[in-house]
């Protein structure tokens, strides 16, 4: 058994190593003050001008001397001669020292009646009132702000010198493709350099990408030795794991020194940090989620250490939905999303595999789970690292229970009107039992038939509860053959998954001696998805199985309808005035959303509105929806 | 006298009329990835390729058939011969169904041992795992983040179209010069165009700015109408008061119609709104603090509104320090520093005058008072709107009492280590008392002499508090003719300020009859500040007056001392711990920092510390600092 990694520093002893070992660098540029809005300063800048650099009307007005106007008053004008006209921003001259608003004084030719004194200074800013020629503008270290660039303008300045550090970025690897190619299989486009670059240039880095290297030895050497003598700080994108192609760490060993392989976080875990030449060389895991977490925890609060600018981090602060264990040991990062349910904010986790990038798109912030904890159960406050704007996740519905395609066009058309709706799965019992906990803002369930069972909501009993149709599904035979009912006699019959609509024909169908148990393939919990079901069928090892019509026109199969399938959204009465369920409930009704969902969906019920605890529903049972004409043969 | 505004609406009608005469317009640019961070996505977009496109090996290892692999175990190693060597990201070829990590397997030339059985799909991506072609990536209006780059870079994009807003910002005004150019006395650099384009620019509009131009009704009216057919919102900048030359509103109701002229807002009251060929055209004020409150409160929700994207903001609860009363009917924003203060949030208010482009540099947030609050009492709760990070705002440090030279210099060095020392005027008993509530850091005293009044802490009785010495600095007689005391006698004096050292010095000369009241002008409160005194013996109203030696010669005026004034800090004991105080005192122990006090400052003290209520001051009179060759004669 090989060593997989050289050694595991803990996340804190890495920063630690790095900041240590490389002290400080980077250097500065001089730019126009126009692009330097979030870059650092790198010197003290100190006002050229005194501003305003001498007396300036601070009203349009007449400019007198303060003594001519003593006496003045409502009932007693006084006419005055000896004045001058001024606007704001205009130099009194030396002779006056008071400004009269323009409003308070009738002009008469080359005389004008005032009917107040003015005060000595009034309306008149002195010289340096907002700066003098030397003071300090903005320190060292300063994170330039539009204000602050408005500012050096005025006082003297059209350049400014800024931290910056140079990073070069090598990606590696047999498998990559340059964005703009299409993939053949097993190729994958190179996207880490991209974020690396777009993420670090947001702290005033200043990034080059290299051309892509195969995984050769020599010409990694030669890149990486290129880079070193180019940049400030590389990194070297993937290669870092134990692959038969993974040549980085024995390359940075050969040009110069291994200071750890391997950190204690998920994902991240193969990180990389050596040095070469007096350089930092940081080794990127292949994965984007672990490169982009390695980028965001360890090389950003160090290049914050060499003096770039810390991005702008939000912390929403909420309950978790779901249970969130963790290894004792590990810096561990979840993508999550929060959103807001009558005002408690509440979390759901997605799934944390490394190659699952599309969770970084859907999540709205993470999770840090630190080495030292095993992780929280569900209900527990927590602090959650925010990925989108506050008022994007105020946009968020939580939506738990059934997936289905109507969630899916649902949840696009609700995006369009800058509603995130995001669904968790989960057991129809578990769900709804979220609902009445106000940990959701919305059930989806996928009813078989249209039979729904009175004690279906008996765990909402004193909630006022409404059900949204969505649509109805066909469910039925998939066959390569287009076998109906009478010919399942003699078919090997794929299992459905535990509780689907599937699962509940195979059993109406044993009950009714329609097939007999031998015949039913994968009893048990060896097909666990509709996705699994078709692909049994497909593989030639069923001849059958009982799948929704879209899935198995997808896939290509021949269908027969036997039943429906009833797809349902369940909320809270109240949050019907919620503006995002409202919204949805415009969309559910609209005639384009009905046209969206006709390719798999019966809409006769779309956007129907039922109170689940009236029993107003349609009581039919299974049964009635068998559909008569599936009988084949 | 004259109307100064067409019609004055408040902030929120103001943003209803634009809204509603301009419901939507902008467009939409197809731009690289590369530069789409922050930007809004103008369309929705789909995943062009399933990824990972084929059964993948997620670990490196071994691509086994998990049904030949049944059976193994610790004590019953299975040897295989039928697999294939895979690295992670490799396609599983289709013979098989399961991979074995590398660090689990011997490989032994062509054979392997196993010792566990492989689960089917063990360490296998399924196609479409993280994918499918066709899904929703991100939809129409999100806010592109670094994270979604990347995986639209994976899921087949090099482009993306975003939402784009053309905004042309027309300069106008006689006064104005380019930024580069040094300003003649009573000219301005133009820098609202500036930060108009630096702020816009960052909700995702396309800036242009159009040459200068001067007050010359048909050259504004010919660039308007240029600007009004290239762009989809046109700026004009200043020109919109009520002075000989505010040619913005005229030229508007010319070309086309306005819909308002003022808001009632300060700053930014002069805002115009017109409309000239269907486009909006909004005048800004001249000054820089009243066009970027004009454009942060109205013109940016407008272009949200219009779909760009909305700035991060950052909300700080925390304690008014001071009284802030805002004139009812009016939106007010007023710059405020807030600062951490024993853990509570202190907010200070800089002095709110829209020429006063420094205090936006200074401030790391603004307050906004709402139109129908009068405003509120020191001590009430507020909410702040930051515009420096958290981590900025916490590093500063809230000093309130008098300000000095030795105060600027350890702000200056204090800057260096990133903790920005705020201060604000206040006396002397009202600043201690403010360090005794602790809504302060410290406290900075200007001591007369070396004389310290054994009741000057009183007001600290029950709270442990160290005095951090500056330095003293010569106060004497400024005069154009070198008079020393003797001198005094027949001369015309300023008075000095109520409460300073200057004061103190005037009113011993009188009590020991040197000179006589009527040699003193400016009795009562004409002479304000110091700078006030040198002032008038500069411009020969007063012969001589009682000053600070650096300003004396600064002023290019003879300086003869008579007595020290001690400059002191006053912190708690306790805040001694706190990291930014330490660095403090650091600095003021370092040889560096007494030297750059030389040029003002007798440095002997610089750096000491001494418990305020223990006695251990060195207690000598004002009398016996009384410096002896300031005879003169």
């Amino acid at each position: 058994m090989k060593k997989r990694y050289l050694s595991l520093q803990t996340l804190s002893a890495a920063l630690t190593i790095m900041k240590t070992a490389f002290p400080q660098s980077g250097g500065s540029v001089t730019i126009s003050i126009s692009e330097s809005e979030g870059r650092v300063a790198s010197e003290p800048i100190y006002a050229r001008y005194t501003v305003p650099d001498s007396p300036t009307a601070e009203m349009d007005g007449i400019a007198v001397k303060s003594s001519e106007t003593v006496g003045a008053g409502e009932q007693r004008p006084i006419s005055l001669s000896n004045f001058v006209r001024v606007d704001t921003g205009n130099i009194v001259p030396a002779a006056f020292d008071a400004v009269i608003m323009i409003e308070d004084v009738r002009l008469d030719g080359s005389s004008c009646a005032i009917r107040k004194a003015a005060r000595p200074g009034q309306h008149i800013r002195p010289p340096g009132q907002d700066v003098r020629k030397g003071d300090l503008i903005i320190p060292q270290g300063h994170q330039i702000r539009s204000s602050d660039i408005s500012a050096l303008a005025s006082y003297g300045y059209d350049e400014v010198a800024v931290k910056v550090v140079r990073v070069g970025i090598i990606p590696v690897g047999n498998e990559l493709v340059q964005i703009g190619t299409i993939p053949r299989p097993g190729q994958v486009i190179e996207t880490n350099s991209l974020f690396a670059s777009s993420f670090l240039s947001r702290l005033g880095a200043i990034c080059t990408t290299y051309d892509l290297v195969r995984d050769d030895p020599p010409l990694i050497e030669e890149t990486l030795q290129r880079a070193v003598s180019e940049q400030d700080l590389v990194l070297i994108s993937s290669g870092t794991s134990a692959g038969r192609h993974d040549y980085s760490a024995r390359t940075i060993m050969k040009l110069g020194r291994l200071l750890f392989h391997g950190v204690a976080m998920l994902p991240g875990k193969p990180a990389i940090l050596g040095e070469i030449g007096g350089k930092p060389v940081v080794g990127l895991p292949g994965y984007p989620v672990g490169s982009q977490t390695v980028l965001r925890e360890l090389v950003a609060p160090f290049l914050v250490s060499w003096g770039l600018a810390p991005l702008a981090g939000w912390i929403v602060r909420g309950r978790l939905a779901r249970d969130m264990p963790s290894e004792l040991g590990f810096d561990e990062y979840v993508p999550v999303t929060v959103g807001s349910v009558n005002g408690s904010s509440w979390i759901f986790p997605h799934p944390r595999g490394s190659g699952l990038q599309m969770n970084l798109v859907r999540a709205n912030g993470y999770l840090h789970i630190p080495l030292a904890s095993e992780g929280w159960e569900s209900g527990a406050w927590v602090n959650i690292h925010c990925t989108s704007l506050p008022h994007q996740i105020d946009r968020t519905l939580l939506c738990v229970g059934a997936k289905n395609p109507g969630i899916t066009q649902l949840a696009y058309a609700l995006a369009n009107r800058s509603v995130m709706l995001q669904s968790f799965y989960d057991l129809h019992s578990r769900a709804l039992h979220s609902l009445k906990n106000n940990s959701c803002n919305m059930v989806a369930l996928n009813i078989p038939g249209l039979e729904v069972n009175p004690g279906m909501f008996d765990g909402l009993k004193d909630v006022s509860a409404v059900a949204l149709h969505i649509g109805r599904m066909q469910v039925g035979i998939g066959s390569r053959t287009g076998a109906g009912i009478l010919d399942l006699a003699n078919m090997r019959i794929a299992n459905a998954p535990p509780g689907s609509t599937g699962r509940m024909v195979i059993d109406r169908l044993l009950t009714e001696q329609t097939i007999n148990p031998d015949q039913v393939l994968g009893n048990g919990n060896s097909v666990k998805t509709e996705a699994a079901v078709i692909s049994v069928v497909i593989n030639g090892r069923a001849d059958a199985g009982i799948c929704s019509a879209v899935l198995a026109r997808e896939a290509g199969l021949a269908f027969v309808p036997i039943t429906y399938e009833s797809h349902v959204l369940v909320a809270r009465n109240e949050s019907l005035e919620d503006e995002r369920i409202h919204s949805l409930l415009q969309i559910l009704q609209s005639p384009e959303f009905r046209d969206s969902l006709d390719y798999c969906y019966d809409t006769t019920l779309t956007g129907k509105v039922e109170e689940c605890n009236t029993g107003s529903w349609q009581e039919v049972s299974f049964l009635d929806n068998w559909i008569s004409d599936s009988g084949g043969g």
